[in-house]
């Protein structure tokens, strides 16, 4: 991370309220597992209402939980009033979503005031606890400020 | 699309019944609505299980739709014993995802015997029935052949 | 395009001089040939200084020329007082770079005020002046106002 | 990087005898610095050739210099007899392009026998040598063999 990013003293509350508002995080099992400025940690058990046809995780599934993951660090080092929105990401599927459970970290790379670039990387686990990395993000976030309906 | 693509005659029906054991297109209310060579649409009503924090549809969602008929579209145009799987994609998120229902259009743009490239669009569609796009992909989708469990 | 994207009365004239502010434009042998509100071709001769080991058009100066159209394309839609800069693009490759001439154009799919979102297609032209689509980019550009040495 | 990538006994030469085939990279005045097996480095001093239109170096030449990084990277983990071809790459640009120097890594994220992701960063240096993150790469690398006029 580069330059000097600042969390203002109430981050880890704004995340989770934020967080507790999206109704596709509750519809896909996934729980706010870490928070500091910057980073972000999501986790998932094995959901078979998600999976594509071969019974994997859908790489939707994969890309909702990595975007939230991404757009929470970007959130984190936001002021108080501004409201996040994604612009853009791009995901890699590297390996099949197979496994028990699933964690999702997005972390900023380069903080701006307008425009936040976040790195994010998804991680299978199987019955072992072995982890694997099956994706990764680079999104592009931007803070809204002053935006009726954009607030969080 | 350069070359000359060609589908085999079963393609709809190996598309129909590929998407039908996409769980993650139920449990997102999503619908195979236009199948033709090349060429896939999805519909969806408004899914309030599946909102972000501002109440818009999460970009993950549009990227499942998305990814589903990017690779769906890809899959038309594939041997009959192949399956599909995603390598990677990006997602421009363009205008809020507000709407009474959306359609996800995915189109090869370059078929391949191995890699074939795949662009897509979202559509919102407010109560008076315009559409507004929401969101473009472009993904690209690899052929496998003979890989146990990666059939369809 | 979506919206309603007015250019300035002089933006063939502000674009056709930014492009001759870059260097990298002339080093690659690359000409502007056509600007359009919103849309911008840059063409090109073959250039052996410019290829990668076997001997085709190297994908980064692929990808300089259609970063270039796409830039335009956003910047002939900007106020008169803007610069424009790149936030992120992304290139697929479909086929090699090998042509006796390549045209690149930009077009602008999303503008907005700070944010614009332009595609870009290049294209190969053989001997017999027969077009391939050899590469697409999806590219975000960002209006920047007021900022020291960011003019153009 | 997960899985045993194994490179070759030459891989190093090779790499450096592919790099030296790139017409590119000279005339970028680009330098192969550093290879070892699935991390590849190139510096290079500032270019007046390669300016955008603020006088940055050019969002294209960064991505020649890193798509050169990750698919090199790529290639030191091949079979001898492989070559290279890079299938898509998205680059991020997270501040102006300007140094004395520049020095462009890529790493392999993600070996495979047919699929390599590698990932990349592009940091300028000024007069005190201080490095300042410019760009970052993700690259989709695929290994050819038995191709015609694709050795390398």
């Amino acid at each position: 991370m580069s330059g000097q990013p600042m969390a203002d003293a109430d981050f880890e509350a704004r995340v989770r309220a934020s967080f507790e508002r999206q109704k596709a995080m509750k519809t896909l099992g996934a729980e706010l597992t870490r928070v500091t400025p910057g980073t972000v940690e999501i986790e998932m058990p094995h959901n078979a209402d998600f999976t594509q046809q071969h019974g994997f995780l859908h790489a939707g599934a994969i890309s909702m939980a990595l975007d939230s993951a991404c757009g929470y660090a970007a959130y984190s080092l936001m002021p108080a009033d501004a409201g996040v929105l994604t612009i853009e990401f791009k995901v890699n599927l590297l390996a099949p979503g197979r496994g028990e459970r699933f964690l999702f970290r997005g972390s900023v790379t380069k903080p701006g005031r307008t425009i936040i670039v976040a790195d994010g990387q998804a991680y299978a686990y199987d019955a072992e606890d072995n982890a694997r990395l099956i994706a990764t993000m680079t999104g592009t976030m931007m803070t809204i400020v002053g935006r009726q309906g954009i607030e969080g």
